[in-house]
């Protein structure tokens, strides 16, 4: 069970790391690429119709302006690919990455996170695996857990 | 394998049913409910709590305007929640269903699907079962090749 | 005659200070918490049940993103809920949170202040306590008084 | 206890009735009457300044486009205002009203509900007015239970 | 020949003084004063209702967020009201500012300038009084030819 | 006194036609015309170089989509211009002409008012000429008064 | 020199053909095809990568929503791309399609044309043509004063 | 073969460099100047009519706010016109700029690039004279080529 996450440049990685860290939390193996839907096409091209044959369960895509690499990663792929709208510079506001990845035509799903939400994309990563793997839906569950405790702690600071 | 399709309101159904057609497109069992987070907060409890105890996989939740039952689903759920985002009347052309649903903070995502994309919310479902069994995954991998042929189909009526 | 003022986030803080003090200006008793709508399901159950037989008369929820606390809270309680949107960092402009707290669906009030708007929450509670309580009602009307010399001030500053 | 609903035009007046049958049905007595910012000023003034010495609780005040009474309502009366957003003919898609109500400086709040959402804005009187009288407190209470009813009897449908 | 130019608070005057200053550069007397529609209505009143009693030809109106002032002003004058968007803290961007003073109804025009736009507003007075002044409206000419040799100068300085 | 009402396309007429009528009732001559920017640009510097010397005094000019008609007529003319922004078909929903016509550079103003309100431009073009003409000004101050007159008829007939 | 036309869907060709048509008056020759981004990559490939091998000049892409097939078409051909935005069913009010389209990456340009400006694109590649041929410049030239004439003759008609 | 950049002001040119820049790393010639459409109409006017007689090829055009350049441009010009919408202060996000370019009427297009998207337009330029002179066509395969090589290297890097 391993997880891809690319990214459409070198630029998104500050925000893809996120990703990259909570999956490693979980103990899931990941392997990071950059491929550019408007740069390198021949690797989109090879990496998506590939990485279900390489043993790839969920992929992870962020980009930002006209983004498209999640859209057409997802347009070849077989997997369930995950989008991870970027705020870059020259975005009208993250509007553009926003639309352009979540709005695809019927037939082709990008599951689309927040602006900037690659740790949400890494967590949604885990539970598609933990859909069928018990042992990771335990560790969603306790992750969630967590979350919990931790603002509970902050609630007590308040008193 | 089970996939629950849910939705806020009944006046959701025409939106939501085309989320249910493709999933029996793909044989994957579905189980439908409505489920107010407004309306019905207890009922959203029960069923977010015990959904992955009943042998559910995959949650597809549909709600307009401030739609708040995604999210909260996946607050309290560990499985992977689709949400789609439904253009109801006195909308405001879509965007608040839009941005409540794909908005959520780190520690808990939706995978949200365009506006109105039921279908593709199905589809993705299916995608997410079939990271895990590959007859699944054949189906997908046979539905890419039927849009394919749907288009050349199209492109060869223009000559 | 009691209000209490509720956040998504222990960061949602310096924002819903505002609140906190204009109602010690006002003399109002004040109850304050973080209850996560998406991270402490359960406290969001018991909080929004309860309120109203705790001696609660109205609640002020501040939340950012895509802000269910708010909605989440009006759909248990009885008591008006006035939601304060939160300009959170990765929010898109505010529009989020301005649109998950005000397009709440027929049924389900929350009465939506400003993004960022706190001060005016903690008005707001005053006002709709002063609607039955002669005393703070005087209290706002005094209140407004001191806003007018103000600008009256700046204006003379001005000649 | 009375409520006044006002709006700036009688052509909001389709919009608005949600607000004054929802009264109706809590037995809420109400007032209605056509209060234009723009064209009535003097009545604007007389009417603000004024309510609270009639046994006036709580104001509505829908208008639609640049909305304006809302607000100058609220910036004369001690009252808690609550404004209606209406999506007139030539508003650019109801974002003019939606600001130009919710958006209020500091010290001058308004109430606001969702675009159209006069029926809410009904509902959150009658929650003020319950916030210090436990007969219609009780009347929220068990509206509730009728929302929750419908849509359980909507989802029983269903099956 | 004197324009008023009012604003909604004095943390309007940064951007407002471009108005005052250019007034001065064409040698049209100016009156400033800060007139709150949300704390001084009765202030605006008065104001409204008798500027043109008072000599007043032109009025200029500054305000931000959800800003009233202008179109309140034009609802009771019957001079030609040039209205200044001001981008404020806490605004959303500013769109707030621009929709509530552009998107007047039928009957109350504002002569709605660019976002901060006060040098035009400015600019926009003179030429009122230009339109029936020619010693004014030759000085517009002169602008006019000002702004063209400051591009001809830079575009020289390209080369 | 003479008003110019120009605009972009014949297409443009139904919306632009109120402003034409409003001037008919105050007793301003209009002079009607098209003129494209974009496909007689010789006719646009030549009306706009000119209209001055023919004893025009306010230049009204409707245009929609990527409105420049009104912009630079008043980047040529030392007049007041009043923009219309027109929603034309495949407008975004009226946003470009808006934006087009409202956000002017430093130096060339147009006093923009509401998306389609053609009618609020003649009106505001009698104001120009009252400001200097106390004839018109007094037919203003009555055109108010029926417009009072006409919201308390509407009222009365609500009791 | 001859312009190829494609579009990601059949739907697409009612706002399409307005491009082939105009394309036709200027006597271009024109090759018409369906080429999905999402449904048929390998398609997009072969016609990217080769269209400048075949006797292309120009590439008119029209698509709708997350449109991705003039930005993918741009990444792989040398040409000079049009990218027309489409409206389609679903669509958040055009928005998705413009940004998808316009806000391409540093290297990889798609001219844009207005939404559903296919007639526009049409016009533009036979500009690109006529930039070294001089007798399509001079059929450009013509076609300018034909618009010229239509708005003058529209313009007699008005006296 | 040449290329004309002009732009509405001087304060543009730290965008607009970027498009001379590119232009001259593929060795194109290019003539650069400010022409404002607002402040120079003449200039505007001259250019606009004669860039074609003087060598011209192709016109990249960038203007801020309300810009009008690039379309004004493209009603007079026969040439193919390029706008690139710069985000210039008070601009409202850069959605003026963009809408003002994007959305021309039928008949002038503008080949619109990206916001601050000078480099493209660069590119872009080249890519028309390329559309019809085999030796700059191979200078665009060339860039192509080093897009990719940078993007591969960054890959590396990350291994």
């Amino acid at each position: 069970m391993k997880v891809a996450v690319i990214m459409g440049s070198i630029s998104d990685m500050p925000v893809m790391q996120d990703a990259i860290n909570i999956l490693k939390e979980f103990g899931i193996e990941t392997e990071v690429d950059i491929v550019s839907a408007h740069r390198t096409p021949e690797k989109l091209f090879d990496f998506s119709n590939n990485a279900h044959k390489r043993g790839i369960s969920v992929i992870i895509a962020g980009a930002g302006g006209a983004a498209h690499l999640p859209g057409m990663v997802a347009s070849m792929s077989p997997l369930p690919v995950i989008g991870v709208p970027v705020k870059s510079s020259n975005s009208i506001d993250g509007w553009d990455s926003v639309l352009s990845i979540l709005q695809m035509p019927g037939g082709v799903p990008v599951a689309t996170v927040a602006l900037n939400g690659a740790k949400n994309a890494g967590i949604l990563a885990a539970q598609i695996i933990g859909s069928a793997d018990i042992a990771v839906l335990n560790k969603i569950v306790a992750y969630k857990e967590e979350l919990k405790a931790a603002v509970i702690k902050a609630s007590e600071s308040l008193k």
